[in-house]
Protein backbone atom coordinates (compact mmCIF):
# COMPACT_ATOMS: atom_id res chain seq x y z
CA UNK A 1 0.00 0.00 0.00
CA UNK A 2 1.20 3.30 -0.85
CA UNK A 3 1.11 5.79 2.11
CA UNK A 4 2.73 9.16 2.06
CA UNK A 5 3.10 12.13 4.51
CA UNK A 6 2.93 15.93 4.04
CA UNK A 7 2.11 18.73 6.69
CA UNK A 8 0.02 21.90 6.49
CA UNK A 9 -0.62 24.70 8.62
CA UNK A 10 -4.44 25.78 9.72
CA UNK A 11 -4.35 29.56 7.88
CA UNK A 12 -6.34 32.13 9.68
CA UNK A 13 -8.57 32.42 6.99
CA UNK A 14 -9.59 28.94 7.00
CA UNK A 15 -10.91 28.88 9.66
CA UNK A 16 -14.18 30.22 10.79
CA UNK A 17 -16.32 32.25 13.38
CA UNK A 18 -16.10 28.68 15.85
CA UNK A 19 -12.18 28.95 15.44
CA UNK A 20 -12.00 25.77 13.78
CA UNK A 21 -10.72 24.89 10.55
CA UNK A 22 -13.86 25.25 8.05
CA UNK A 23 -15.75 21.61 7.48
CA UNK A 24 -15.57 22.90 3.87
CA UNK A 25 -11.63 23.58 3.55
CA UNK A 26 -10.38 20.25 4.37
CA UNK A 27 -11.00 19.28 1.14
CA UNK A 28 -7.93 21.48 0.16
CA UNK A 29 -6.51 19.84 2.80
CA UNK A 30 -6.90 16.14 0.91
CA UNK A 31 -5.86 18.02 -2.32
CA UNK A 32 -2.57 18.81 -0.80
CA UNK A 33 -2.15 15.35 0.29
CA UNK A 34 -3.13 13.70 -3.23
CA UNK A 35 -0.95 16.26 -5.25
CA UNK A 36 2.13 15.44 -3.02
CA UNK A 37 1.69 11.95 -2.89
CA UNK A 38 1.87 11.32 -6.61
CA UNK A 39 4.42 13.97 -6.62
CA UNK A 40 6.49 11.68 -4.14
CA UNK A 41 6.09 9.06 -7.14
CA UNK A 42 7.98 10.84 -9.98
CA UNK A 43 3.92 12.04 -10.75
CA UNK A 44 2.27 15.85 -11.44
CA UNK A 45 -1.26 16.35 -11.17
CA UNK A 46 -0.49 19.23 -13.15
CA UNK A 47 1.50 17.12 -15.62
CA UNK A 48 -1.63 14.58 -16.16
CA UNK A 49 -4.08 17.90 -17.46
CA UNK A 50 -0.99 18.81 -19.92
CA UNK A 51 -1.21 15.93 -21.43
CA UNK A 52 -5.27 16.11 -21.29
CA UNK A 53 -6.34 14.06 -18.43
CA UNK A 54 -8.38 15.84 -15.48
CA UNK A 55 -9.13 14.43 -12.42
CA UNK A 56 -12.49 15.69 -11.26
CA UNK A 57 -13.86 14.28 -8.03
CA UNK A 58 -16.58 12.33 -8.51
CA UNK A 59 -16.97 11.06 -4.42
CA UNK A 60 -16.21 12.59 -1.17
CA UNK A 61 -16.34 11.37 2.25
CA UNK A 62 -15.64 12.89 5.17
CA UNK A 63 -15.44 12.29 9.30
CA UNK A 64 -14.57 14.87 12.00
CA UNK A 65 -13.29 13.66 14.91
CA UNK A 66 -11.61 16.61 16.67
CA UNK A 67 -11.39 20.46 15.41
CA UNK A 68 -8.55 21.40 13.65
CA UNK A 69 -7.15 25.23 14.93
CA UNK A 70 -5.47 28.10 13.49
CA UNK A 71 -2.04 27.58 13.64
CA UNK A 72 -2.31 23.89 14.35
CA UNK A 73 0.86 22.14 12.35
CA UNK A 74 -1.08 18.94 10.98
CA UNK A 75 -0.01 15.97 9.06
CA UNK A 76 -1.65 15.02 6.11
CA UNK A 77 -1.25 10.83 5.80
CA UNK A 78 -2.63 10.13 2.47
CA UNK A 79 -2.55 6.52 1.08
CA UNK A 80 -4.20 4.36 -2.01
CA UNK A 81 -6.05 1.49 -0.23
CA UNK A 82 -5.81 -0.69 -3.52
CA UNK A 83 -4.26 0.13 -6.99
CA UNK A 84 -6.99 1.77 -8.80
CA UNK A 85 -8.87 -0.40 -11.20
CA UNK A 86 -10.12 1.25 -14.51
CA UNK A 87 -11.20 4.99 -13.94
CA UNK A 88 -11.08 5.51 -11.05
CA UNK A 89 -8.65 6.28 -8.04
CA UNK A 90 -9.71 6.32 -4.84
CA UNK A 91 -7.43 8.52 -1.98
CA UNK A 92 -8.14 8.12 2.04
CA UNK A 93 -6.82 11.11 3.55
CA UNK A 94 -5.77 11.18 7.99
CA UNK A 95 -5.48 14.39 9.17
CA UNK A 96 -3.31 14.90 13.04
CA UNK A 97 -2.83 17.24 14.99
CA UNK A 98 1.01 17.54 16.86
CA UNK A 99 -0.39 15.64 19.98
CA UNK A 100 -0.70 12.90 17.43
CA UNK A 101 -4.71 12.69 17.72
CA UNK A 102 -6.70 12.03 14.49
CA UNK A 103 -8.86 14.92 13.83
CA UNK A 104 -10.31 14.00 10.43
CA UNK A 105 -10.66 10.97 7.92
CA UNK A 106 -11.46 11.92 4.24
CA UNK A 107 -11.73 9.27 1.45
CA UNK A 108 -11.80 10.72 -2.12
CA UNK A 109 -12.75 9.16 -5.51
CA UNK A 110 -11.36 11.00 -8.58
CA UNK A 111 -12.12 9.87 -12.30
CA UNK A 112 -9.69 9.93 -14.92
CA UNK A 113 -11.16 12.15 -17.73
CA UNK A 114 -9.96 12.52 -20.85
CA UNK A 115 -10.47 16.41 -21.71
CA UNK A 116 -10.58 15.67 -26.03
CA UNK A 117 -12.78 12.55 -25.92
CA UNK A 118 -15.19 14.01 -23.12
CA UNK A 119 -15.30 11.06 -21.60
CA UNK A 120 -13.79 8.35 -18.99
CA UNK A 121 -10.53 7.10 -19.61
CA UNK A 122 -7.96 4.66 -17.86
CA UNK A 123 -5.36 5.53 -15.48
CA UNK A 124 -1.73 6.53 -17.61
CA UNK A 125 0.18 3.38 -17.99
CA UNK A 126 3.03 5.15 -15.95
CA UNK A 127 1.26 5.85 -13.11
CA UNK A 128 -0.11 2.12 -12.78
CA UNK A 129 3.68 1.41 -13.55
CA UNK A 130 5.01 3.59 -10.39
CA UNK A 131 2.00 2.22 -7.75
CA UNK A 132 2.06 -1.32 -8.85
CA UNK A 133 5.17 -2.46 -6.72
CA UNK A 134 3.28 -1.27 -3.61
CA UNK A 135 0.96 -3.71 -4.31
CA UNK A 136 2.61 -6.76 -5.19
CA UNK A 137 2.18 -9.03 -2.56
CA UNK A 138 -1.54 -8.47 -2.72
CA UNK A 139 -1.50 -8.97 -6.48
CA UNK A 140 0.52 -12.03 -5.69
CA UNK A 141 -2.55 -13.29 -4.27
CA UNK A 142 -4.88 -12.63 -7.18
CA UNK B 1 -40.39 15.99 5.67
CA UNK B 2 -39.37 19.80 5.46
CA UNK B 3 -38.16 20.58 2.08
CA UNK B 4 -36.99 24.42 1.29
CA UNK B 5 -35.37 25.45 -1.68
CA UNK B 6 -32.76 28.57 -2.15
CA UNK B 7 -30.36 29.45 -5.19
CA UNK B 8 -26.94 30.81 -5.72
CA UNK B 9 -24.70 31.94 -8.60
CA UNK B 10 -21.50 30.80 -9.32
CA UNK B 11 -18.56 32.95 -8.39
CA UNK B 12 -15.62 33.22 -10.51
CA UNK B 13 -13.50 32.99 -7.61
CA UNK B 14 -15.13 28.97 -6.77
CA UNK B 15 -13.95 28.12 -9.98
CA UNK B 16 -10.85 25.69 -10.25
CA UNK B 17 -9.02 26.01 -13.48
CA UNK B 18 -10.80 22.98 -14.97
CA UNK B 19 -13.31 25.82 -15.08
CA UNK B 20 -15.71 23.85 -12.38
CA UNK B 21 -17.07 25.04 -9.16
CA UNK B 22 -14.50 23.23 -6.94
CA UNK B 23 -15.11 20.29 -5.00
CA UNK B 24 -14.66 21.99 -1.46
CA UNK B 25 -16.96 24.60 -2.13
CA UNK B 26 -19.45 22.84 -2.36
CA UNK B 27 -19.61 22.64 1.54
CA UNK B 28 -20.60 26.26 1.11
CA UNK B 29 -23.49 25.93 -0.97
CA UNK B 30 -24.54 23.13 1.60
CA UNK B 31 -24.21 25.68 4.38
CA UNK B 32 -26.40 28.44 2.63
CA UNK B 33 -28.99 25.50 1.85
CA UNK B 34 -29.30 24.68 5.95
CA UNK B 35 -29.26 27.87 7.09
CA UNK B 36 -31.78 29.42 4.60
CA UNK B 37 -34.10 26.82 5.05
CA UNK B 38 -34.02 27.27 9.05
CA UNK B 39 -34.88 30.77 8.65
CA UNK B 40 -37.94 29.63 6.55
CA UNK B 41 -38.76 27.98 9.72
CA UNK B 42 -38.23 30.92 11.57
CA UNK B 43 -35.08 29.99 13.09
CA UNK B 44 -31.32 31.66 12.78
CA UNK B 45 -28.12 29.63 12.89
CA UNK B 46 -26.33 32.85 14.13
CA UNK B 47 -29.32 33.07 17.15
CA UNK B 48 -28.28 29.58 18.38
CA UNK B 49 -24.96 30.79 18.18
CA UNK B 50 -26.09 33.41 20.50
CA UNK B 51 -27.42 30.97 23.24
CA UNK B 52 -24.64 29.35 23.31
CA UNK B 53 -25.46 26.16 21.11
CA UNK B 54 -22.25 25.60 17.82
CA UNK B 55 -23.09 23.21 14.97
CA UNK B 56 -19.79 21.74 14.43
CA UNK B 57 -19.98 19.08 10.96
CA UNK B 58 -19.16 15.50 12.28
CA UNK B 59 -20.02 14.09 8.57
CA UNK B 60 -20.19 15.29 5.33
CA UNK B 61 -20.95 13.11 2.31
CA UNK B 62 -20.82 13.76 -1.21
CA UNK B 63 -21.76 13.10 -4.52
CA UNK B 64 -20.68 14.81 -7.87
CA UNK B 65 -23.21 14.27 -10.88
CA UNK B 66 -22.34 16.90 -12.65
CA UNK B 67 -19.95 19.64 -12.79
CA UNK B 68 -21.42 23.43 -12.28
CA UNK B 69 -19.75 26.31 -13.85
CA UNK B 70 -19.20 29.58 -13.31
CA UNK B 71 -22.68 32.13 -13.61
CA UNK B 72 -24.70 29.23 -13.09
CA UNK B 73 -27.84 29.93 -11.26
CA UNK B 74 -27.83 26.64 -8.66
CA UNK B 75 -30.76 25.55 -7.09
CA UNK B 76 -30.08 24.02 -3.28
CA UNK B 77 -33.19 21.93 -2.68
CA UNK B 78 -32.47 20.97 1.15
CA UNK B 79 -34.15 18.55 3.50
CA UNK B 80 -34.39 16.81 6.95
CA UNK B 81 -35.29 13.18 6.06
CA UNK B 82 -36.41 12.73 9.82
CA UNK B 83 -37.31 14.89 12.89
CA UNK B 84 -33.52 14.84 14.11
CA UNK B 85 -33.20 12.49 17.69
CA UNK B 86 -30.88 13.29 20.51
CA UNK B 87 -27.90 15.42 19.12
CA UNK B 88 -27.86 14.93 16.01
CA UNK B 89 -28.91 16.52 12.59
CA UNK B 90 -28.68 15.43 9.02
CA UNK B 91 -29.34 17.61 5.83
CA UNK B 92 -29.72 16.35 2.82
CA UNK B 93 -28.35 18.83 -0.21
CA UNK B 94 -29.56 18.34 -3.81
CA UNK B 95 -28.14 21.11 -6.08
CA UNK B 96 -29.61 21.28 -9.50
CA UNK B 97 -29.02 23.60 -12.62
CA UNK B 98 -30.67 26.02 -14.64
CA UNK B 99 -31.65 22.97 -16.84
CA UNK B 100 -33.03 20.94 -13.51
CA UNK B 101 -30.45 18.65 -13.52
CA UNK B 102 -29.05 16.84 -10.61
CA UNK B 103 -25.42 18.31 -10.39
CA UNK B 104 -24.24 17.32 -6.79
CA UNK B 105 -26.18 15.72 -3.59
CA UNK B 106 -24.63 16.05 -0.17
CA UNK B 107 -25.24 14.58 3.13
CA UNK B 108 -24.03 16.80 6.14
CA UNK B 109 -24.47 15.77 9.92
CA UNK B 110 -23.90 18.13 12.60
CA UNK B 111 -24.09 17.88 16.47
CA UNK B 112 -25.70 20.39 19.00
CA UNK B 113 -23.23 21.49 21.05
CA UNK B 114 -23.10 23.42 24.36
CA UNK B 115 -20.34 25.80 24.41
CA UNK B 116 -20.25 26.62 28.23
CA UNK B 117 -20.64 22.62 29.13
CA UNK B 118 -18.52 21.51 26.28
CA UNK B 119 -20.50 18.59 25.60
CA UNK B 120 -22.77 17.36 23.07
CA UNK B 121 -27.10 18.80 24.21
CA UNK B 122 -30.53 18.02 22.35
CA UNK B 123 -31.75 19.84 19.91
CA UNK B 124 -33.54 23.19 21.65
CA UNK B 125 -37.28 22.64 21.98
CA UNK B 126 -38.13 25.44 19.93
CA UNK B 127 -36.57 23.83 16.76
CA UNK B 128 -37.89 20.61 17.63
CA UNK B 129 -41.76 22.24 18.26
CA UNK B 130 -41.34 23.98 14.46
CA UNK B 131 -40.48 20.91 12.51
CA UNK B 132 -42.45 17.93 14.29
CA UNK B 133 -45.42 19.27 12.41
CA UNK B 134 -43.61 18.43 9.15
CA UNK B 135 -43.27 14.84 10.23
CA UNK B 136 -46.41 14.04 12.44
CA UNK B 137 -47.76 11.18 9.62
CA UNK B 138 -44.63 9.64 10.33
CA UNK B 139 -44.62 9.74 13.90
CA UNK B 140 -47.75 8.68 14.03
CA UNK B 141 -46.84 5.27 12.89
CA UNK B 142 -43.78 5.36 15.65
CA UNK C 1 -22.17 57.17 -14.05
CA UNK C 2 -23.37 53.76 -13.76
CA UNK C 3 -24.25 52.75 -10.31
CA UNK C 4 -25.63 49.19 -9.40
CA UNK C 5 -26.80 47.44 -6.32
CA UNK C 6 -26.49 43.52 -5.30
CA UNK C 7 -26.94 42.12 -2.31
CA UNK C 8 -24.55 39.04 -0.27
CA UNK C 9 -25.82 37.35 2.79
CA UNK C 10 -22.18 36.36 4.94
CA UNK C 11 -21.53 32.72 5.05
CA UNK C 12 -20.28 30.74 8.12
CA UNK C 13 -17.40 29.62 5.74
CA UNK C 14 -16.77 33.22 5.00
CA UNK C 15 -16.13 34.23 8.72
CA UNK C 16 -12.70 33.60 10.59
CA UNK C 17 -11.87 33.05 14.37
CA UNK C 18 -12.53 36.93 15.19
CA UNK C 19 -15.75 36.29 13.85
CA UNK C 20 -15.19 38.93 10.83
CA UNK C 21 -15.97 38.41 7.24
CA UNK C 22 -12.41 37.55 6.45
CA UNK C 23 -10.41 40.01 4.89
CA UNK C 24 -9.18 38.21 1.86
CA UNK C 25 -13.19 36.81 0.94
CA UNK C 26 -14.06 40.94 0.03
CA UNK C 27 -13.04 40.18 -3.42
CA UNK C 28 -15.71 37.71 -3.97
CA UNK C 29 -17.81 40.57 -2.74
CA UNK C 30 -16.27 42.90 -5.60
CA UNK C 31 -16.69 40.16 -8.20
CA UNK C 32 -20.38 39.21 -7.72
CA UNK C 33 -20.86 43.13 -7.70
CA UNK C 34 -19.15 43.73 -10.97
CA UNK C 35 -20.73 40.74 -12.42
CA UNK C 36 -24.10 41.57 -11.34
CA UNK C 37 -23.61 45.41 -12.60
CA UNK C 38 -22.22 44.00 -16.14
CA UNK C 39 -25.67 41.87 -15.87
CA UNK C 40 -28.04 44.59 -15.47
CA UNK C 41 -26.13 46.32 -18.39
CA UNK C 42 -27.58 43.39 -20.59
CA UNK C 43 -23.45 41.93 -20.48
CA UNK C 44 -22.09 38.70 -18.91
CA UNK C 45 -18.50 38.40 -17.61
CA UNK C 46 -18.64 34.95 -19.20
CA UNK C 47 -19.85 35.95 -22.41
CA UNK C 48 -16.71 38.11 -22.34
CA UNK C 49 -14.69 34.94 -21.74
CA UNK C 50 -17.00 32.70 -24.60
CA UNK C 51 -15.74 35.41 -27.31
CA UNK C 52 -11.67 34.84 -26.32
CA UNK C 53 -11.77 38.41 -23.95
CA UNK C 54 -10.40 37.83 -20.37
CA UNK C 55 -10.69 40.38 -17.53
CA UNK C 56 -7.66 39.50 -15.24
CA UNK C 57 -7.27 42.08 -12.17
CA UNK C 58 -4.14 44.19 -12.17
CA UNK C 59 -4.69 46.30 -9.42
CA UNK C 60 -6.98 46.12 -5.99
CA UNK C 61 -7.31 48.74 -2.82
CA UNK C 62 -9.86 47.78 -0.03
CA UNK C 63 -10.19 50.19 2.70
CA UNK C 64 -11.90 47.97 5.76
CA UNK C 65 -14.03 50.58 7.84
CA UNK C 66 -16.49 48.45 10.47
CA UNK C 67 -16.28 44.10 10.39
CA UNK C 68 -19.05 42.32 8.87
CA UNK C 69 -20.55 39.35 10.67
CA UNK C 70 -21.78 36.12 9.88
CA UNK C 71 -25.16 36.48 8.24
CA UNK C 72 -25.34 39.94 7.66
CA UNK C 73 -27.24 40.80 4.42
CA UNK C 74 -24.65 43.12 2.66
CA UNK C 75 -25.44 45.87 -0.08
CA UNK C 76 -22.90 45.93 -2.31
CA UNK C 77 -22.88 49.56 -4.50
CA UNK C 78 -21.21 49.40 -7.65
CA UNK C 79 -19.81 51.46 -9.51
CA UNK C 80 -17.79 52.75 -12.97
CA UNK C 81 -16.51 56.41 -11.90
CA UNK C 82 -15.48 57.23 -15.65
CA UNK C 83 -16.13 55.45 -18.51
CA UNK C 84 -13.08 53.14 -18.77
CA UNK C 85 -10.79 54.19 -21.11
CA UNK C 86 -8.42 52.01 -23.42
CA UNK C 87 -7.66 48.67 -21.97
CA UNK C 88 -8.64 49.47 -18.28
CA UNK C 89 -11.80 49.12 -16.19
CA UNK C 90 -11.59 50.05 -12.88
CA UNK C 91 -15.38 49.52 -10.42
CA UNK C 92 -15.55 50.60 -6.92
CA UNK C 93 -17.33 48.83 -4.61
CA UNK C 94 -19.09 49.92 -0.87
CA UNK C 95 -20.56 47.41 0.87
CA UNK C 96 -23.21 48.36 3.41
CA UNK C 97 -24.60 46.86 6.56
CA UNK C 98 -28.67 46.50 6.55
CA UNK C 99 -28.25 49.82 9.05
CA UNK C 100 -26.62 51.73 6.34
CA UNK C 101 -23.24 51.56 7.88
CA UNK C 102 -20.01 51.91 5.48
CA UNK C 103 -18.40 48.56 5.92
CA UNK C 104 -15.83 48.48 3.02
CA UNK C 105 -14.71 50.13 -0.19
CA UNK C 106 -12.90 48.30 -2.69
CA UNK C 107 -11.98 49.69 -5.52
CA UNK C 108 -10.28 47.31 -8.55
CA UNK C 109 -8.62 47.66 -11.66
CA UNK C 110 -8.88 45.09 -14.59
CA UNK C 111 -7.64 44.78 -18.14
CA UNK C 112 -9.36 43.29 -21.36
CA UNK C 113 -6.85 40.80 -22.40
CA UNK C 114 -7.32 38.82 -25.80
CA UNK C 115 -6.88 35.37 -25.05
CA UNK C 116 -5.82 34.32 -28.42
CA UNK C 117 -3.29 37.01 -29.14
CA UNK C 118 -1.76 37.26 -25.74
CA UNK C 119 -2.43 40.96 -24.97
CA UNK C 120 -4.37 43.73 -23.78
CA UNK C 121 -6.99 44.65 -25.72
CA UNK C 122 -10.02 47.63 -26.25
CA UNK C 123 -12.76 47.33 -24.39
CA UNK C 124 -15.41 45.63 -26.86
CA UNK C 125 -17.74 48.21 -28.78
CA UNK C 126 -20.68 46.74 -27.44
CA UNK C 127 -19.90 47.72 -23.41
CA UNK C 128 -18.54 50.91 -24.85
CA UNK C 129 -22.02 51.17 -26.27
CA UNK C 130 -24.02 50.42 -23.50
CA UNK C 131 -21.64 52.50 -21.16
CA UNK C 132 -20.98 55.64 -22.73
CA UNK C 133 -24.79 57.11 -22.40
CA UNK C 134 -24.00 57.09 -18.79
CA UNK C 135 -21.61 59.43 -19.06
CA UNK C 136 -22.88 61.84 -21.71
CA UNK C 137 -22.99 64.62 -19.53
CA UNK C 138 -19.20 64.47 -18.30
CA UNK C 139 -18.14 63.86 -22.18
CA UNK C 140 -19.57 66.59 -23.67
CA UNK C 141 -17.20 69.10 -21.35
CA UNK C 142 -14.50 66.94 -23.14
CA UNK D 1 14.53 46.46 8.01
CA UNK D 2 13.40 43.04 9.01
CA UNK D 3 12.48 41.03 5.99
CA UNK D 4 11.31 37.08 5.94
CA UNK D 5 10.82 34.85 3.01
CA UNK D 6 8.64 31.69 3.25
CA UNK D 7 7.56 29.07 0.05
CA UNK D 8 3.83 28.35 -0.63
CA UNK D 9 2.74 26.18 -3.25
CA UNK D 10 -0.25 26.75 -5.36
CA UNK D 11 -3.52 25.30 -4.47
CA UNK D 12 -6.18 23.54 -7.75
CA UNK D 13 -8.71 24.61 -5.25
CA UNK D 14 -6.94 28.61 -5.14
CA UNK D 15 -7.37 28.60 -8.79
CA UNK D 16 -10.02 29.92 -11.01
CA UNK D 17 -11.11 29.37 -14.51
CA UNK D 18 -8.38 31.31 -16.10
CA UNK D 19 -6.05 29.08 -14.23
CA UNK D 20 -4.82 32.36 -12.39
CA UNK D 21 -4.52 31.87 -8.43
CA UNK D 22 -7.80 34.06 -7.84
CA UNK D 23 -6.96 37.72 -7.29
CA UNK D 24 -8.55 37.21 -3.80
CA UNK D 25 -6.41 34.00 -2.60
CA UNK D 26 -3.21 36.51 -2.52
CA UNK D 27 -4.75 38.07 0.90
CA UNK D 28 -4.41 34.08 2.31
CA UNK D 29 -0.25 34.14 0.75
CA UNK D 30 0.26 37.70 2.38
CA UNK D 31 -1.25 36.65 5.49
CA UNK D 32 0.93 33.38 5.52
CA UNK D 33 4.22 35.73 4.74
CA UNK D 34 2.89 37.99 8.13
CA UNK D 35 2.45 34.74 10.33
CA UNK D 36 5.95 33.11 9.41
CA UNK D 37 8.07 36.28 9.37
CA UNK D 38 6.29 37.14 13.34
CA UNK D 39 6.74 33.31 14.23
CA UNK D 40 10.90 33.96 12.80
CA UNK D 41 10.96 36.71 15.70
CA UNK D 42 10.03 33.76 18.00
CA UNK D 43 6.11 36.17 17.87
CA UNK D 44 3.14 34.23 17.03
CA UNK D 45 -0.19 35.51 15.90
CA UNK D 46 -1.96 33.31 17.81
CA UNK D 47 -0.26 34.26 20.97
CA UNK D 48 -1.42 37.31 20.78
CA UNK D 49 -5.26 36.92 20.54
CA UNK D 50 -4.33 34.91 23.75
CA UNK D 51 -3.37 37.49 25.13
CA UNK D 52 -7.05 39.68 24.22
CA UNK D 53 -5.10 41.52 21.19
CA UNK D 54 -6.43 41.22 17.66
CA UNK D 55 -5.08 42.17 14.27
CA UNK D 56 -8.00 43.10 12.54
CA UNK D 57 -7.10 44.17 8.56
CA UNK D 58 -7.85 48.24 7.85
CA UNK D 59 -6.04 48.28 5.00
CA UNK D 60 -5.02 46.47 2.05
CA UNK D 61 -2.91 47.40 -1.37
CA UNK D 62 -2.15 44.83 -4.13
CA UNK D 63 -0.72 45.00 -7.22
CA UNK D 64 -0.82 42.09 -10.29
CA UNK D 65 2.06 42.12 -12.76
CA UNK D 66 2.08 38.47 -13.73
CA UNK D 67 -0.24 35.15 -12.98
CA UNK D 68 0.71 32.50 -10.15
CA UNK D 69 -0.52 29.26 -11.56
CA UNK D 70 -1.54 25.69 -9.90
CA UNK D 71 1.39 24.14 -8.45
CA UNK D 72 4.09 27.17 -8.44
CA UNK D 73 6.24 27.24 -5.95
CA UNK D 74 5.50 31.24 -4.36
CA UNK D 75 8.32 32.29 -2.78
CA UNK D 76 6.71 34.87 -0.13
CA UNK D 77 8.93 37.87 0.88
CA UNK D 78 7.89 39.64 3.92
CA UNK D 79 8.87 42.72 5.45
CA UNK D 80 8.25 45.68 7.69
CA UNK D 81 9.35 48.95 5.78
CA UNK D 82 9.32 50.50 9.24
CA UNK D 83 9.07 50.29 13.14
CA UNK D 84 5.10 50.18 13.95
CA UNK D 85 4.56 53.37 15.21
CA UNK D 86 1.09 53.80 17.45
CA UNK D 87 -1.35 51.38 16.77
CA UNK D 88 -0.74 50.50 13.08
CA UNK D 89 1.54 47.67 11.58
CA UNK D 90 2.11 47.53 8.10
CA UNK D 91 3.38 44.98 5.78
CA UNK D 92 4.58 44.43 2.62
CA UNK D 93 4.65 40.80 0.78
CA UNK D 94 6.12 40.24 -2.51
CA UNK D 95 5.73 37.25 -4.43
CA UNK D 96 7.86 35.70 -6.83
CA UNK D 97 7.95 32.72 -8.88
CA UNK D 98 10.35 29.87 -9.58
CA UNK D 99 12.48 31.78 -11.93
CA UNK D 100 12.44 35.07 -9.59
CA UNK D 101 9.49 36.79 -11.55
CA UNK D 102 7.80 39.79 -9.01
CA UNK D 103 4.08 37.96 -9.50
CA UNK D 104 2.39 40.38 -7.28
CA UNK D 105 2.87 42.95 -4.60
CA UNK D 106 0.72 43.48 -1.42
CA UNK D 107 0.91 45.70 1.37
CA UNK D 108 -1.32 45.54 4.26
CA UNK D 109 -2.13 47.51 7.42
CA UNK D 110 -3.05 45.96 10.27
CA UNK D 111 -4.41 47.57 13.72
CA UNK D 112 -3.24 46.23 17.33
CA UNK D 113 -7.12 46.07 18.72
CA UNK D 114 -7.82 45.40 22.42
CA UNK D 115 -10.47 42.77 22.55
CA UNK D 116 -11.38 43.33 26.02
CA UNK D 117 -11.56 47.44 25.84
CA UNK D 118 -12.69 47.42 22.05
CA UNK D 119 -10.71 49.78 21.57
CA UNK D 120 -7.03 50.50 19.89
CA UNK D 121 -3.79 50.19 21.11
CA UNK D 122 -0.06 49.82 21.38
CA UNK D 123 2.08 47.47 19.96
CA UNK D 124 2.68 44.82 22.76
CA UNK D 125 6.25 45.92 24.20
CA UNK D 126 7.60 42.79 23.73
CA UNK D 127 7.17 43.36 20.20
CA UNK D 128 8.22 46.19 19.81
CA UNK D 129 11.43 45.10 21.68
CA UNK D 130 12.07 42.16 19.15
CA UNK D 131 11.66 44.32 16.52
CA UNK D 132 13.24 47.46 17.55
CA UNK D 133 17.18 46.00 17.00
CA UNK D 134 16.38 45.95 12.68
CA UNK D 135 15.36 49.93 12.78
CA UNK D 136 18.38 50.99 15.14
CA UNK D 137 20.47 52.67 12.38
CA UNK D 138 17.55 54.53 10.63
CA UNK D 139 16.59 55.76 14.54
CA UNK D 140 19.85 57.12 14.91
CA UNK D 141 19.61 59.57 12.85
CA UNK D 142 15.75 60.39 13.36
Amino acid sequence: MYIHETQLRVRYGETDQMGYLYYGNYALYYEVGRTESLRSLGFSYKGLEEIGIMLPVVHLQSEYFRPAFYDDLVTIRTRLEQLPEKSEITFVSELFNEKGKLLNRGRVTLVFYDKAQKKKTLMPQSLYDALAPYYQEKSSFM
